[in-house]
């Protein structure tokens, strides 16, 4: 059983999620919904492409990922399929697949052209349900991607904000919020490992708020402290242990971090 | 494989739903379930009745849509089985499956009465687990239609509110706001084509708000600019581009909205 | 098909929602994965307790429910394996599956403990991916679960309150309330029952507000009344007819409910 899963910002139940899996449903009833989330922001590309990053490893080989976060759709940007490691990817030229392919340079890039497995009536201001819904239904019933459109070697971009790694000194900063208020740097655990940090706890900063060491897990230390852990997907993490960092700090996305030696 | 969707006004990720889903899959194990929505407003039909009509018709034939909208729940109010077009609708008679058959009159109705395939408890207030379910469930095996009850002819309608085309100028409302904030009006393309406006491009208000033209997509007009479009389920539609038409003009469902010549 | 549940406080959409279920279809693609609800408040592990032993009996035999609100993840806790009745849990050992237990006591007890069916590389914050997932779907492909780990007989408990029943008076309180604002407290109809009620309508209590009698259904008072009715878990329950009885009544999980002759 093929796997198809949706990543949108449409709201949490939005009914244009299930005009998309009705569409689907209707060209392969065997295939395997699966979202993803819908509660992207509404048109933050940036925030879609770190969630799909985070998770599309994690699902089968070939599932086929479509991701509609659109705020150009019905203009002249293209629909792009990918092939990345061993799945599909179905998204606006917008950025939405940057994170992915950071991680994974895509084996294939075409442009979506071939308007024969569309759905009949195309929208000027939904692709998300009369071609990318469709296409993904017809990949998962077998349709070659190379007759999707010609190929593409190219695709639009989103500046990352780096990080520095320099003298026993990082710098970076908060990338996503989770849903328990974890803030989400995008310092890895590689980045942590080769710097130079000498011996001793590392200093972690976010705005004016300081922590040292970094832990196993929240329990290691007690309720309502500020710890720093190395998260579940491999970046560094400031978490308020039982609370919410984020509103407890008041620090949103794009605050700078900081690890220094002690 | 059969599908049967789900739309209701619990809420999001309320166990209700679960239970629902729990009671299907232990009838049938092997259907498909999908969510239309859970957002719906509590006790609000008219919401409930939008939302079906609206994505109904993208689902596969034989798709069977159980709407839950049911503050008469236990009374003497009926239960509804009808079939519309080539799917199968349960769902209280309230009104709730009234906006469906504006479009597409039913084939059959019928009141739901055998309570051998009703759960053998059936609770007062909560029948969208204990008869709904377990009848969708038993229709999805090939339990048949007419043997849930007695036909009936009328059901519940809603006052729908009209819109009014005359001498070049259209009055109607804005029927429902969606997860963008995009104000959906019930004017359709149809009224628009009909409508006797003169060359040029046609003004639309709304509350004190104007804009002019009617384009494409949300891309063809600037940032934050008050645009109309043609929205993806055939009605005129205004938006606010890359924000939130319903918040920055401060309009609710049920605003006048007219559109006129220039 | 066998089919999965998943109880979290990940919130709505989560995408760690999504890495579970990305986990799950990589092991075991033919699995029905059916979401109870991941808007458990976070780290509230009663209240994740109290949905789970609403809804969990209501899925086939052999279902395999995930319920994951582990603030302990990565320390000392264990994770538990259970058969309840002819259903299969895994959960931490923080509570989680007492109110479940409180109804059926399990017939056998299993520290989770077998590496070799985890994730090949296991996050210390992240066990619901990394563990459970992988555990859950190799039992829907038929892992035995003794081969899980050594049988336990004791497990972490709740402080659940106790309702009081006396001299035609009974103490209860609210255990928690629905997304339609309706307080669903702790007393059974079968308490209801046995309390030695005098002739004549009860009169039900919560903070300073009373209401006289309990009713079928919602419907069998007039709009806007503070109404009592045994819900569909069974359960007293203090409703507002067409409203949302917590908001109005000011009323929360805890508040202490009474019914006593009138």
């Amino acid at each position: 059983m093929r796997v198809i899963t949706l990543t949108t910002d449409f709201g949490v139940s939005s009914p244009y999620v299930a005009a998309m899996k009705g569409v689907i449903l209707d060209i392969n009833p065997e295939v395997m919904i699966v979202d993803v989330t819908h509660a992207i922001a509404p048109q933050d590309v940036r925030q879609g492409a770190l969630v799909l990053a985070e998770v599309c490893h994690r699902f089968p080989a070939d599932t086929i990922h479509v991701a509609v976060v659109d705020p150009g759709v019905g203009t002249q940007r293209k629909i792009l399929f990918a092939r990345i490691g061993d799945q599909d990817f179905i998204a606006p030229d917008n950025g939405l697949l940057s994170a992915v392919m950071r991680r994974t340079p895509p084996r294939a890039m075409r442009q979506v052209m071939a308007s024969h497995v569309w759905l009949s009536e195309v929208s000027a201001t939904f692709h998300g349900r009369d071609i990318m819904a469709p296409v993904a239904a017809q990949l998962s019933l077998g349709f070659e991607a190379k007759k999707l459109g010609p190929p593409v070697s190219e695709m639009v971009g989103l500046d990352w904000p780096e990080v520095h790694v320099q003298g026993g000194r990082i710098e970076g900063s908060v990338a996503s919020i989770d849903s328990f208020g974890n803030l989400i740097t995008d310092i890895t655990a590689e980045a942590l490992a080769e710097a130079s940090l000498t011996e001793g706890e590392p200093v972690i900063g976010c705005g004016p708020h300081r922590t040292r060491g970094i832990y196993r897990t929240y329990g290691d230390q007690p309720q309502s402290s500020l710890i720093a852990v190395v998260g579940s997907g491999g970046y560094l993490e400031l978490a308020v242990v039982g609370g919410n960092a984020s509103k407890t700090l008041e620090i949103e996305v794009g605050a700078a971090v900081t690890v220094a030696s002690s």
